[in-house]
């Protein structure tokens, strides 16, 4: 509830949009569905998406406007343990909302956001939702993409690179295209990773030992299961 | 897509609220569980609540803003078919929204709207929503609720009333208080309910025959049933 007012207190803002909320609801319906909280699988895939983190070269953090008013905080905080870029991408992008999102970014803490001048283009994807920025995301060998559309998911996964998604859905195109799909709640998934940053900061072989024994489609279809167990009629 | 556009549009005229944007997407994500179609126990739902109006002595529906904004329509034919009359009821009730819904509903054809001078309580509700018409809800036998919250939905049938609910959650609080729920998307359900009632105004034994036969906790299993059936992993 509180959740709700805050977005809704951010929408008046205007860095919120329409679709957002409506995404948040359809969010809330396979959260209810998982139980409300963060199953072992969805917590390996959160262990998972660190090691990816910790090996990229260049690693970006997508943030949009649902992301930017849930959890602002948690997505700097994982930008500096890590340590990873933060680039404002927003699906209905206008300048003055794009200024909105990243200027709550920067109210929270964030020094230095990218997004404002767009200066290169994903493949793929129709107009203003290709754009980014070349030191960001197109230059970029993992993306983590927390409630990211499932087309600019398959943009960045054409692309070649690694995409880690933060999705309740576990049958979106975003959860089936990602190379990690965390099917959590994103402000539980984000303090979890970042507790996950100090544990396999030091441990190359761990990381090793996670990246190569994940299956995202097993891991899918555990939480698909998990889920139709959870809907019970008794 | 375009269900979201009229949303959005009626957001910005103040019809629809936030919390009824979330509302509409959890509802989505239902409905894609069930496939986005009306499905056979949804549709038996759905004539047995007419039925229970072709043999109410006052039957209402009730509207909050995101049935006026959705299917102003198919409501006002509804009520003109069985007759039934309509009351605005606002989970976020100002003064001003309500006369925004009820003014949507009478440019849409709507000839006397219930709801704007409330002169009843219902009981064991908080504050605002509470409030009602003695006309209409206060001394209605049959209400239809498409798209209500629990608070209502109990307060309704703890005052003795016959609770027909549209509701794509079959676990919702409404979903198991109603005597019927349609678990279907409203702008699908009212058109089959509408098609009902020449079916079944002059067959009396028909309607005595379905609402005797219906058991909601059977139709909810079946609808949960459905929908577990419909989560697949491959």
């Amino acid at each position: 509830m509180v959740v709700r007012e805050r977005l809704a207190e951010l929408y008046g803002a205007g860095v919120v949009s329409t679709t957002g909320l409506i995404a948040h609801g359809r969010g809330e319906a396979f959260d209810y569905l998982l139980g409300e909280r963060t199953t072992s699988d969805a917590l390996l895939a959160e262990k998972v998406a660190i090691a990816y983190l910790l090996d990229a070269k260049n690693p970006v953090i997508s943030v949009n406007g649902n992301v930017a008013a849930l959890c602002p905080e948690e997505v700097i905080a994982l930008s500096r343990a890590v340590p990873a870029k933060i680039e404002v991408n927003l699906f209905h992008r206008t300048g003055g909302r794009m200024e909105k999102v990243i200027h709550h970014m920067e109210a929270a803490g964030a020094k230095s956001v990218l997004g404002r001048n767009p200066d290169a283009r994903l493949e793929g994807i129709a107009s203003d939702r290709a754009l980014c920025s070349k030191e960001g995301i197109y230059s970029a060998d993992v993306v983590l993409v927390p409630l990211e559309d499932g087309d600019r998911a398959e943009a960045l996964a054409r692309a070649g690179k690694i995409v880690l998604a933060i999705d309740l859905n576990p049958l979106s195109r975003t959860s089936e295209t990602a190379t990690v799909t965390m099917v959590d709640e994103v402000t539980r998934a984000l303090p979890n990773m970042i507790g996950f940053v100090k544990v396999l900061r030091e441990d190359r072989a761990e990381r090793r030992r996670l990246i190569s024994s994940f299956d995202n489609r097993t891991s899918l279809r555990k939480m698909v299961q998990t889920m139709r167990d959870h809907i019970q009629s008794d």
